[in-house]
């Protein structure tokens, strides 16, 4: 194990999520790469020097073996950055309870298993942080996002309780709500019209590095184009 | 089979689920209580001419049973009153999975399952009421909160999402944030500083009688002389 | 002076005003009406046996006159409805700094000093009620609502401080979130697609009988069909 | 003139004005401050190599004439950081008239017509800064702020309105809202238990450099020991 912190991106794909493993990386953290497919990961994890995490969010023992194993490998984490969101839309008539069910799961209780393994090692530290992906959707329900901003909502609420509890033992809890599609690497659209990952990134980073005095719970990042 | 509107209380105890249950017998809705224990309930239900349902609010199958019988037993289902509420409090240390999943199942799993049970009876009338018994924590996650606020948030999202879907066909769904303390039978504190159920039910029956041009989603009540 | 509560309704014209007054008429309050031009409103006063007080609700002395003809006349005041508010629509280029002016003081300033001049009145009763007329805008500001919004969400605040230090007292203030057209005589648009003024009216009239055990600060209003 | 882009603060006292002075002058900005009292901000902007300004923000004139000033002697404004505020405390019995007009006109009105003097520059060179010191009570009216929380809420809905309409323009509003007292220089209480002027300025600085296919238009800052 080396000195660096350890941070941890849970829901790593080839948008925000490996902009944030780059950018955290880059700037000094130690950085795990977790998604339920490990081998899309492997690459990105040899490219920044990091560890590869296979972790199925939506598993409560699956999330706590893969800490396990980034603690094992690289010591205790320091900055976790939950980045899982599902992807199930549809209303009333469209949506089952498993597609409710995934929701829930990948946004609010996988989150809240998460937070469970890493509190103990900030704890220890008297630092870390806990940045998650959050989205507009968190704020209000439409037709089309009965089950997605279900769980988004309860996410929200869950940071915010954790916020409140653990920002006074020096532990950053913070909400990034993402308003706006985030551009792939392979569309024609005009740049500024999208999110780019990188962009989202660095205002992930500037939270983890806010000084105590002044610390953010929660802020909206959106194209300058975007209609809201 | 009578012409009475039929309408559910899902989660009746000795407090506002029975004040609700009343109030809308009394407005001459044939009413059918659910709760856990069936016991417990019978009698309220004779009191008020109405059925006795059994139903685990945690359990998908056993909410679909509650509602064929009801349908079979009554008729197809006016109006639906959610008042089910997990009582899952503590902080991310206290609280446990399971306390997470009760608060989920109970706000809001539970009432997308009874939902899809009604709409179809709601759209065939051209008309309905889904009243839910929402609260504070839905709008803010304290430490104590960690799970009861999450089950409501996202409870508050999913009724936010019906309602704009089934509003335009005629189906109200809305939703009544009950801030501060419910009024048990055998206090003896100064009226006024605690929600009496029944004041509660009025408002949730002028809700279900608002007409069409002027619909609200949303209120909050409060005793006078609560702190918020 | 008869025994009658008296209402005053300030901002009354064909719509929401003359409602307004002729619900709270019926139900038994005698009722001020006020507008800018008397004129407009001495037949609605003749015909709910009211008094028709002229003021201007930019002018604060003239608030200040009008509330004593009416406690010269009427008595004192039991239940106030602030239905006054500007129509100043535009952007920052288009609005100038009058607009801004007259958004302020029909929307917050006026309010305020019509609250100052009932509140002693309510207090030596021990009840009363301020049920204010507020728009959506009060919650967002869109580019063409630079000053009406910023004037209503003024006046949303003041209504919470208002509640926060008058509902202790037994004074009851609320806030009617009105988000739609309000229909006038003359349209031909299908009923239920635009707020029937006598419909938000039954809705005021029930936040000012709610019982002190359970009373709401805001809802909001809209026809079912309107999209949100 | 250079050819820095110009910064223009409003409202520089010993405290959070200052911090932003230094901060975006350090950043390589042309920085003006603008205060009531010329003579307490010209030792500041001599020591930064900038221009002090008298402006009272509460007179519109004035304000105009201020930025005059600035344009004709450091060139086109980029970056406007509005930092005024009122300090009107009290209940609707301790507030006047002038309380209210104060709070309006530091906040919001006087906002407005700064804006309207900056958002020529601004869309000549297809780009700016409108970064705006909120407060925790522009999202709540509490007794004690009944002037104080108005003007605030006029103030964040104002910036609404102007996000919207500006940031497709290029120009980036933005609003930190404060939560917690602001450290004072001479105060011995333990470091992060109140907001260190200089962090507030480093997440302003973050805002103003944000790239536009992810802007943030709101964000608070509070000590990590804040209840809230």
């Amino acid at each position: 194990m080396s000195d660096a912190k350890v941070c941890v991106v849970v829901g790593v794909g080839p948008g925000l999520g490996e902009a944030l493993a780059r950018t955290f990386a880059r700037e000094g953290w130690r950085v795990a790469v977790m998604a339920r497919s490990v081998d899309k990961v492997r690459a990105l994890a040899d490219d920044i020097g990091g560890l590869a995490v296979p972790c199925d969010a939506t598993d409560n023992d699956a999330i706590r073996q893969a800490f396990a194993t980034v603690r094992e490998q690289l010591g205790p984490v320091h900055t976790l950055l939950w980045n899982v969101g599902s992807g199930v839309f549809g209303d009333l008539d469209k949506v089952d309870v498993a597609g409710m069910e995934l929701a829930w799961r990948t946004n609010a209780l996988g989150l809240f298993v998460a937070a469970k393994e890493v509190v103990g090692d900030m704890r220890a530290a008297g630092e870390g942080n806990l940045v998650v992906t959050g989205a507009t959707a968190s704020r209000r329900g439409k037709p089309f996002t009965t089950a997605f901003a279900a769980g988004k909502a309860a996410q929200r609420s869950l940071c915010q309780s954790l916020a409140r509890q653990l920002w006074p033992e020096g532990i950053h809890v913070a909400l990034v709500v993402v308003d706006g599609g985030i551009r792939p690497a392979d569309t024609d659209r005009p740049p500024e019209t999208m999110l780019a990952p990188a962009d989202i990134a660095t205002t992930a980073l500037h939270l983890a590095r806010q000084p105590r005095s002044a610390w953010t719970f929660e802020l909206e990042v959106r194209p300058h184009v975007e209609s809201w």
